[in-house]
C-alpha cells in the first residue's frame, strides 16, 4: 500500500507497504484522511529519532475487521496511545501516560499516513454521521485542548489569557468558547489574529492587571517567560507548547508568587467530538494533499493540511 | 531601643533606633523571642538591596498597646504580609500577594529584631497559654509548611516525597504528620535524615516507581530537576525553594509528562498555632542569643538561632 515512511531521519513516499495485519484487540482500519500536526514535522527534525515506520496520527477513517462487530463499517477518529493495561499508570487511569504505551506515528506503533492502519480497538470513537470527515479530522488536535478544562476550573471571575496566534491556540480557543468561556488571544500577528476575532478577544497586548489564567501555546522557547510576566499571583500557566531544548526561568519568582504551571498534552475524544458536531466548535477548511504530495504537505503554512486518501 | 539593622548592604547592631509608634490599625508589641530564618541571611547576600530598617519576622510577644483593647498584654506570633485591602489581590482574598503589600523585616516595615515592633493588628494570633515562646517562634515558618495543605490534595493514595534534609524539610514533615501523613524524606545527609526518622521514612535514594507529590525543599536549583526525575506522570511538584537566579528546565517534559509545579510560600497560622499547641507538630529547641551576638545567630549552623530579648 502507499504511505508516508519515516526511517529515523528523513520521510519518504512508498507504495511497497505491506497492509498491516491486526492483533487481537486491534481494528483494522481503512484511512480516508489524515492530518499534518506540527509533532509530525517536529518528527523530521529529530524529535523522535528512534522511531521508525508510517507517520501520523490525526485521521478519519473507516473500520474493514474488528474484534468490535458493531463497529465495521463505521467512520472512525482514533486517540493516539496504546496502553498496557498493568503499569501504576494504567491502574490509576492515566493511560495516556503508559509506563510502555506505543504512540500512533510515534513510538513503536505505525501511523495514519497510509492506505490502512492498525488501532487498539478501545481507542477508536465513532464519528456522528452528520459530521463530515473534513470536520471529524479536528477531534483529535481538539481533544488536547480539551484537557486543560479537565485540569483547570474556569469560571466567570477567572478572566483566561492564550498566548499565540497559531494553531494551538485556536483549538484551545474552541474548547474554551464550547464551555461558553471567551478567552482573550495574545499574538503577536494582527492577521492572524482575525482569525479569533468571531470567537475570542484579541489583542497585541495584554492588559496590566494580569490573567488568572494563562495559556502558553506560542510553541517557542519565550512563551513561558511571557506568560510568567502575564499570569496574577496564585494564578495558573497551562502549558501546551512542546519544542526541543531548555529554558531558563526565574523559580523563585514561581515560589514567591505561588504560581502553578501545568503541563497539558493528549485530551478526551469525546466532548471535542459533541462541539464538532453541534458546531459549538468551528474550524477552518483544512488543505488537502495526495500521499505522493507529502513535501507540499509537510512545508504548508496555511492553517491546516492533510491528506485525502481514500474517499 | 536595642535592634538589628539593615542598611542595604549589612546587618549592624545598634542601640539608637527610635521605640516604633503604631499607625491608627497597629499594635505595639514587645518583643520576647525572634528568630533567624534563611531569608535573613538571603537578605544579607543581596537578596533585597532595596531594603533598609530593622530585621527579622518571626517573632513571639507581648502587645503593649493596640486598637483591639482584648489583646493588651496577651502573648502573640504575626503574619509578615500588611495589605492594603484595595488591590484585586486583596478583593480576591490573596492579601499576603498584596501589590503594594509591606513586609515584616523585608519590604518597606521594620522587623522584629529589636526591643519593640508594629504591626498591623489583623495580623497577630493569639499564642495558648500552654504553648511557651520557644515552641511558638515555629509558628510562621510551620504556617508557611501548612500552605501546602491549602493548594494540594493529599491522601492514603498519593505517596509524597519531600526533597531535602535542612529546616524547610523538617517544617513540611511537620505540616503533614499533624494531617496524618507520613512523608518520605530524600537527603544526601544520612545524619541529618536521623532528625526526621521519628516523623517520616527517610532515605537517601528514591523508589524508582516515582512520588505522585514531590515537595522541592532543597533550598538549592538543583532540587527541581531531582524533582522532576523523581515525580510521576501526571503528579504535582510543590516548589517551596527560593534563591537567586535562574534554573534551566526542560519543559516539554512538563508539558508531556502533564507535571504541575506549584509555587508555595506564606500560610495559614490558625493550624500551626494548633498544631504546635497539641504536640502534633513538634520541633527542636531553638538556640538563643542575645541582639548583640548577632553575627553568631547568623553563622549558626545547628537547627535554629533565634535572639532572646525580653522576658
Amino acid at each position: 500500500m502507499k504511505g508516508i515512511y519515516f526511517d529515523g531521519t528523513r520521510a519518504l513516499y512508498r507504495e511497497d507497504i505491506p497492509i498491516p495485519r491486526p492483533r487481537a484487540e486491534e481494528s483494522l482500519v481503512k484511512v480516508l484522511m489524515a492530518a499534518v500536526c506540527n509533532t509530525d514535522k517536529e518528527i523530521l527534525k529529530g524529535y523522535r529519532p528512534d522511531f521508525h515506520g508510517v507517520m501520523g496520527h490525526e485521521f478519519v477513517g473507516v473500520v474493514e475487521q474488528s474484534p468490535d462487530s458493531a463497529l465495521i463499517g463505521k467512520r472512525v477518529v482514533g486517540e493516539l496511545n496504546a496502553s498496557c493495561g498493568h503499569c501504576i499508570y494504567c491502574r490509576t487511569g492515566r493511560t495516556t501516560h503508559c509506563s510502555s504505551r506505543r504512540v500512533l506515528g510515534m513510538h513503536q506503533k505505525d501511523g495514519c499516513f497510509s492506505e490502512y492502519m492498525t488501532i487498539d480497538t478501545s481507542l477508536l470513537h465513532v464519528v456522528p454521521d452528520k459530521l463530515s470527515a473534513d470536520k471529524a479530522i479536528y477531534t483529535e488536535p481538539l481533544a488536547a485542548a480539551f484537557e486543560i478544562l479537565t485540569q483547570v476550573e474556569t469560571g466567570p471571575e477567572k478572566n483566561i489569557a492564550v498566548l499565540g496566534d497559531g494553531r494551538l491556540s485556536y483549538c484551545v480557543v474552541q474548547a474554551m468558547r464550547a464551555v461558553g468561556e471567551r478567552a482573550t488571544v495574545i499574538g503577536k500577528h494582527p492577521e492572524k489574529l482575525e482569525l479569533f476575532r468571531p470567537f475570542a478577544h484579541v489583542s497585541t497586548e495584554w492588559e496590566r492587571e494580569g490573567y488568572e489564567i494563562v495559556v502558553e501555546a506560542t510553541g517557542s522557547p519565550g512563551g513561558i517567560l511571557q506568560a510568567l510576566e502575564m499570569v496574577r499571583k496564585k494564578g495558573i500557566i497551562v502549558l501546551k507548547s512542546t519544542y526541543a531544548g531548555e529554558t531558563s526561568l526565574p523559580l523563585s519568582l514561581v515560589a514567591v508568587n505561588e504560581i502553578s504551571i501545568i503541563g497539558s498534552r493528549c485530551g478526551p475524544f469525546a466532548p471535542a467530538l459533541e462541539a464538532l458536531g453541534d458546531g459549538r466548535a468551528r474550524f477552518p477548511d483544512i488543505t488537502l494533499f495526495s500521499l505522493e504530495q507529502f513535501q507540499e504537505a509537510f512545508s504548508f503554512t496555511g492553517f491546516k493540511a492533510g491528506f485525502l486518501i481514500s474517499s
